[in-house]
């Protein structure tokens, strides 16, 4: 092979630092829904075909990465299909597997398959990557990861309380200090539908309303007639271009349009709740905001529904979620409500970067280097570096004895802060002389001084 | 679907304990990495067909996993080659990408790739799953992860040392009391072979040496005429079934059987250098032991070769590795010597279980169930969750006023340690009574000592 290699278009490499990065937020994800007392699980990369297959829509189950069968095993290939180009068959002729397209999926699989070993409500966060054959473009990839954390088996809304504690503590953590929690619940969005008349419409009607910002009230009801949506319903719907106040006044709002509408009052009822016991309790950067036309994937949620926005980046939304109450039915196993809710590491980790919030230390990984002088100071370092390192600090030796300015700009190169010179005259005196190289500052002391200087660090 | 759903054969789900296990293993691992200034690395699952394949001979090609093209793509498909049997053919034309296979050779692409970004020596550490299309058995999976940790762009022996300090330390963090990491060197089994004036036996000679403990010294010459060594050479071979004694006295005998070989001498130079330093460092818990005949994967290493073994569990070797001088040149790059090791985790694993060296602490998720009274009581319990969370104390407060006996199951059944009981009484008072699940005790105490007892522990 004499090009330079490459990889495949869509996924990434990731260097030291940005791995480091992602790493800190990961972690910090994780930390805090320990601290809620989620526990984490992984599944396999790849799933049984079935276990995908149609959960996602057609379009997503075009985007599905199959894996070839084995050996043998493709001599199974359905010619015939091939030829009638029926794809999808010719497929599933030579593929028994598929790379996971997403963490949910696979997590009802794994609730149903293993429900006997679990405890519920089973609370359960995931970080792993997923695979979509999705056309790459900025911000888009073939291999992403996702985080989730869900709770199944309770329909106590003391988890979406907990869920918005969990938006609030990640993301003030990460250091996000502007963000709004937009907060909706299906039930509002089904009792609009109710009370207009037009309840196979839902879909239309939030879309439409949705863009009332952008488009205006005019804008708005030109879209609703664009979707069919009857005069008389377009009547009906009005009030809601009005709307304004913080969450309790839209919530009284919103009560004199569902009057009587025992779906929508429910809605209401569970969405009061939640913003009495986040006032309570309190948030220490996130603003909870109640947003009536918030949808999100609408088929599938039929309660609370969450997305997060970053106010002061333009970015899409950096996290998910909501109540749902069939996905184990998938399965053949129902009535299992669940709630969960998903962040978008990417998109947070592109915030960061634009924000200049990840902590400088990430970016070091060695925190001393000691300058080589030949094999008898070398085996001298390598004491000292032990020492330092059984302290818990990262420490490397440089393998050889070239000229100074290369082991220094190996220093420089790598970011390493502290670089220690030991000649014979340290050796002998017992002493250490090291040099910051942020300021340039040399220094020579003794032993005992220098692994206080670190420590204490 | 109505059957009980499952995963592919050779695939694992891991549940919340044995995650929490894997996990220890991995940060065990990787914080020792960094301590030495390894920065970590992730490659993308799948590499472009091309990349991988022809790296790890016949057989291993035949166990790449690879990935179906998607949409339009597989009418590419060679159904000439199909019916000929010529399935590696049809495999290329409807597969462009293949599953990671090890970290080594996405490594290796991963160096050229992105050598004017990186500074050498590049020192990697990589912790991801791999893949291959094995028969699944007992202990051997389709998809498991490997631990590897990689210095290229230097031949300074300095790195064997560290990475022996570094076998070391993770397994004595881990609790292994008695291992031993055998170590030999290439450059003394080619020195064999050519002392021996059997230059392309060097494989021959080498696994039948290796007998000698099983199956004696008649068993090691009827080996040795069945590989079609000459009587001269086998006569030559003879000192070597006496070998005994401490790394010394061995590397003396194998001094006089080489003498005069410079490439033998050369590798008995390397390790007498290599037992010196760690004799004047010191090792935790391993024993460092020169076997002559050891030789893992031998076409690939050019210096040190290492294996690790634990003593006291009937097991094969946990860890291992050694120097290799042409992996980038895979890729188009030489002149890049490198050395690495790689840890086992799942075998470590089982080790860990078999000697019960896991720490119960990882086992449990939760410290504190708080049980739940009703509504006012819940409200009043979400805000010290919080205050405990806030000092980093996983904390849960239960969904609903479920009956006691069923609360307290969903503690025992998740081995939560602490279990506090807020009643009227205790509100009023700003009283906490608190159970330890263990013992079956019960207390009750102020907040404020409750919190100092939390905070202690």
């Amino acid at each position: 092979m004499s090009n330079k290699p490459s990889i495949p278009k869509g996924t990434r490499d990731f260097l030291p630092t940005t791995l480091a990065k992602r790493q800190y937020i990961f972690k910090t994800i994780s930390t805090v829904f320990k601290k809620f007392g989620f526990v984490g699980i992984e599944t396999p990369t790849f799933e049984n075909t079935e276990t995908l297959m149609g959960k996602y829509g057609e379009e997503g189950d075009r985007l599905i990465f199959r894996i070839l069968n084995s050996g043998d095993k493709v001599k199974k290939a359905d010619i015939t299909a091939l030829e009638n180009g029926e794809l999808a068959k010719f497929a599933n002729s030579v593929s028994e597997k598929a790379l996971r397209y997403d963490l949910t999926v696979p997590f009802a699989r794994f609730v149903v398959q293993h429900q006997n070993e679990l405890t519920f409500p089973f609370k359960r966060f995931q970080i792993q990557p997923v695979w979509r054959a999705d056309r790459p473009q900025k911000g888009r990839y073939r291999e992403f990861y996702q985080c989730d954390v869900d709770v199944v088996g309770s329909d106590s809304l003391i988890y979406e309380i907990e869920l918005i504690q969990i938006f609030d503590e990640v993301l003030s953590k990460l250091g996000l200090t502007d963000f709004s929690i937009k907060i909706n619940n299906r039930k509002i969005l089904t009792g609009i539908a109710e009370v207009c008349g037009e309840t196979d419409k839902l879909v239309d009607i939030t879309v439409a309303i949705d863009k009332l910002d952008k488009i205006g009230v005019d804008g708005v009801i030109a879209e609703l007639e664009n979707r069919n949506i009857s005069p008389a319903a377009i009547e009906k719907i009005k009030p809601l271009f009005d709307l304004n106040g913080d969450n309790f006044e839209l919530l009284n709002q919103m009560k004199t349009f569902l009057y009587g509408n025992p779906t929508g009052e429910k809605g209401i009822e569970e969405l009061e709740f939640i913003f009495k016991q986040i006032n309570a309790l309190g948030l220490t950067k996130a603003k909870l905001e109640f947003q009536v036309t918030l949808a999100r994937g609408l088929s599938y949620y039929t309660g609370a529904i969450f997305e997060v926005l970053v106010n002061n980046v333009k970015m899409g939304s950096i996290c998910g979620g909501g109540r749902y109450d069939n996905l184990t039915e998938l399965f053949g196993v129902s009535n299992m409500s669940g709630v969960g809710i998903s962040f978008g590491a990417d998109r947070i980790y592109d915030v960061m970067e634009m924000l200049e919030l990840f902590p400088p230390a990430i970016q070091t990984a060695t925190r001393i280097l000691f300058i080589n002088f030949g094999e008898i100071a070398q085996l001298y370092c390598l004491r000292l570096a032990k020492e330092y390192r059984d302290m818990g600090v990262s420490v490397e030796v440089y393998p050889e004895n070239a000229k100074m300015k290369k082991q220094m700009k190996y220093a420089n190169d790598k970011n390493i802060p502290i670089v220690v010179m030991l000649g014979d005259d340290e050796i002998n005196k017992g002493e250490v002389t090291y040099k910051l190289m942020e300021s340039g500052e040399q220094h020579t002391v003794s032993k005992s001084a220098f692994k206080a200087l670190i420590q204490g660090q």
